[in-house]
């Protein structure tokens, strides 16, 4: 194959891994943002967020384009191949992940109508923060092509789901105390939902980042939370 | 380029769409058999379809490799691109849909050990049969290439977005009556939630039937459901 064909290859793929970090770093502003939007009661903020959005599904678009752009310029080897094909499920993972903190945005400016228990709030903010410290450091696996922390995201995901179990169940008392909260609870447990549900992204993202590089996730079966009854609060 | 190696390339193509097509029949069995589970309040039936899902994950793994091998075989043209492109995402969709069901078979063994409204379990199979039929449509659209069958099923999303809006609604006024059924009618939101984003899931199915055929998703912006406070329960 021409020496130009190669250069402009790999020009192609360095292009597809910026875009990917671009993405990464806008799903964690929107991430970050609807929390603050939450705890602050700051419906500007999610409008903020809201409106961002539309640039992560651009770039998602702009990922897949690329990919064809790619798979056209030549027939990829074996690891080409994986970087190619774990890119677009990377993207799709982030642009899943701010698509969550939008509808955490959203749901963040219904609540500002209504009473929410502030314990809720704060426990909701927990969670975000542990699932946007496993976000970042994800998109540093990512960057730095490293394994080990993205086999060290990977194991979070268990505290992650505790988390969420312990909160839906917070929750669910708050509602049967005082049923004037059971709207706003309603939607903190979709947000609470949300949240947990990026965090399986996140992990599923740092299964991609081994993939790329040694070809295959993590061997053990990957930790799970609660088995209680609640646990179905859990699954996906 | 040799003969037999078109004529290999056709035969993988062949076999893409047909381990598709056999992850849809099951998605359908999945949706249909969860809604069976609820209905009857039968844990043995929900069993299984928590236990079938092993199968569509691996036919959606298959996909992966068989579209790899297939972009390794040859630099596939524009067209087969596409049809290759839009397989890994039509069986991610799949995936996900199966996954929602299971989900909904999980809820339904917890509901069996509380009391739920009948009159909302009555409505969360309703809102599931709508999705389950525009499964339907969308495979048959998918196996014949018809565009048109794939618009119908398009347009079909609001009312299956109005009818999971209302019942929202109905579980919050179910909640607030009688706090008892509050944790009866929380797996049920989740379960109509479930069942609504199966529902998205075959929207952009039937999207992607499009864009195999002619390049391009339908134009206009995608139907949406009510615009009221509650629509933040509709978006994702």
């Amino acid at each position: 194959m021409a020496e130009h064909t190669l250069k402009r290859f790999d020009e192609e793929l360095e292009r597809l891994s910026s875009t990917i970090s671009e993405m990464g770093g806008l799903a964690e502003t929107a991430l970050t943002q609807c929390l603050v939007a939450l705890r602050q009661s700051d419906s500007e903020v999610a409008e903020q967020v809201i409106a961002a959005d539309a640039r992560v599904d651009a770039l998602d678009i702009a990922v897949q384009e690329q990919t064809v752009k790619l798979l056209a310029l030549r027939q990829p080897m074996a690891v080409d191949l994986r970087v190619i094909l774990s890119s677009i499920k990377i993207a799709a993972a982030l642009e899943r992940i701010a698509d969550y903190a939008k509808n955490t945005a959203k749901r963040t400016i219904v609540l500002n109508s209504v009473t929410a228990p502030p314990a809720a709030v704060t426990g909701i903010d927990r969670l975000g923060r542990l699932v946007r410290t496993a976000l970042k450091d994800v998109l540093d696996a990512f960057a730095q092509g490293d394994v080990t922390k993205a086999h060290d995201v990977w194991t979070r995901d268990e505290e992650i789901d505790q988390v969420y179990t312990g909160l839906f169940r917070e929750l669910l008392t708050y509602m049967m105390e005082d049923p004037r909260t059971i709207t706003s609870c309603t939607h903190l447990l979709f947000m609470a939902k949300n949240i947990e549900r990026a965090g399986d992204h996140v992990t599923n993202i740092a299964e991609l980042v081994s993939f790329r590089t040694t070809g295959h996730g993590f061997d053990e079966t990957r930790p799970k939370g609660s088995a209680s009854l609640y646990a179905a609060g859990n699954a996906s």
